[in-house]
């Protein structure tokens, strides 16, 4: 029963999704979908990007949640525009929801928007929700069986950031298991081991990414 | 659309879950539905838990998860039933799926069944599955906001463990921020600090789960 329901929402989420991808393409704005677990550093990693990277690229958000807006609240204060989407107890973002708050953007003056998804390893990896690429995060604290056990997240990712990367030395976690289990599902996957706190590892990691959005924008 | 969805299948899950309560009282078994994110300790504290509890109670595990069985060959090893739940791509457990598997187990020689739920602050929630009660799992290293972002989770559960409490000097985690915002939401909650990782706090759950058990068992 539920199989079938899961698969009606996914085929018309897919053609919201290509909708959202074709107005995005024409206004040459990259839309970039960033998801983890709850508390993998997913608004710390979005604010980090912001300071670092919006004398180079004008800069969107949309902020997930099931409920609330302590996010938003944090981005607000960077000065960029910030929308807020409750999903009202949904455990993912759908293409829908997405399509429905463009038009509070101003796509015109912008490069990039980069939605926070909701905090969860298996839901919002199945929702495609016309961004250009995914960005995945998995913190040290999480532990290192996460690829084996929520495969799809890490199969379906253009980058892997394994976040928190100043705590290893408190954790037993075996980085050459998730390397290669990632690897594994997802050959052409780009690992990043980050620490927002201390900045160790930012550096790479946005230069990937603005390499990233570059090629898509001009694509 | 989704709404509707979603309330279909709670309909049939709550008949479901109603089902299994009584046969599990009839059999004196009580059902434990253990919850929290990926990562947050939910195999570790079963595990600890089986450990110091088993001359007490017979226990069984049903292990939970989208794929694999990384979890339940832990379990076996410590020689109690076990039966692998995978929901291939779900990001839950339904009541139907615990119905389904509950003739594996000998109810007579049995106490109480721990189920370990999909690492999941979201839907699980959303799913009664027969349970006597619930434990909910928030780990230091996830942050200190997630009651608020994810409420149902710690509205609707029994007991919280903030686990991995050993690591509350490393991070930014106002603790009086989490006990406020949980028993606002449920003023009966019962909270536990624990470290599974040096035995802290143990005993205090254990103690709350043996009453916990033995009241429900005798009800």
């Amino acid at each position: 029963m539920e199989i079938k329901v899961v698969h009606q929402i996914l085929e018309w989420n897919e053609d919201c999704s290509d909708e959202i991808k074709s107005e995005l393409k024409e206004k040459k704005v990259c839309l970039v979908n960033v998801m983890g677990s709850p508390g993998a550093g997913k608004t710390s990693i979005i604010t980090s990007i912001i300071k670092t990277m919006s004398e180079k690229f004008r800069i969107g958000v949309i902020e997930g949640d099931i409920a609330g807006q302590i996010d938003a609240e944090r981005m607000q204060k960077l000065g960029v525009p910030v929308v807020q989407l409750n999903t009202d107890g949904a455990c993912h973002i759908e293409a829908m929801a997405i399509q429905n708050m463009l038009p509070d953007f101003d796509l015109n003056s912008l490069d990039v928007i980069f939605v926070e998804n909701i905090g969860n390893l298996v839901c919002p990896a199945e929702f495609n929700i016309g961004e250009a690429f995914r960005i995945a995060l998995l913190s040290i604290p999480e532990g290192d069986d996460k690829v084996e056990k929520y495969p799809l997240m890490f199969q379906t990712t253009d980058a892997l950031i394994l976040n928190k990367y100043d705590m290893i030395e408190y954790f037993d976690f075996d980085e050459e298991r998730v390397v290669r289990n990632a690897k594994d599902i997802n050959p052409d996957i780009d690992i990043f081991r980050v620490s927002n706190k201390t900045g160790f590892g930012l550096d790479a990691f946005t230069t990937w990414l603005g390499n990233k959005i570059e090629e898509k924008i001009n694509a």
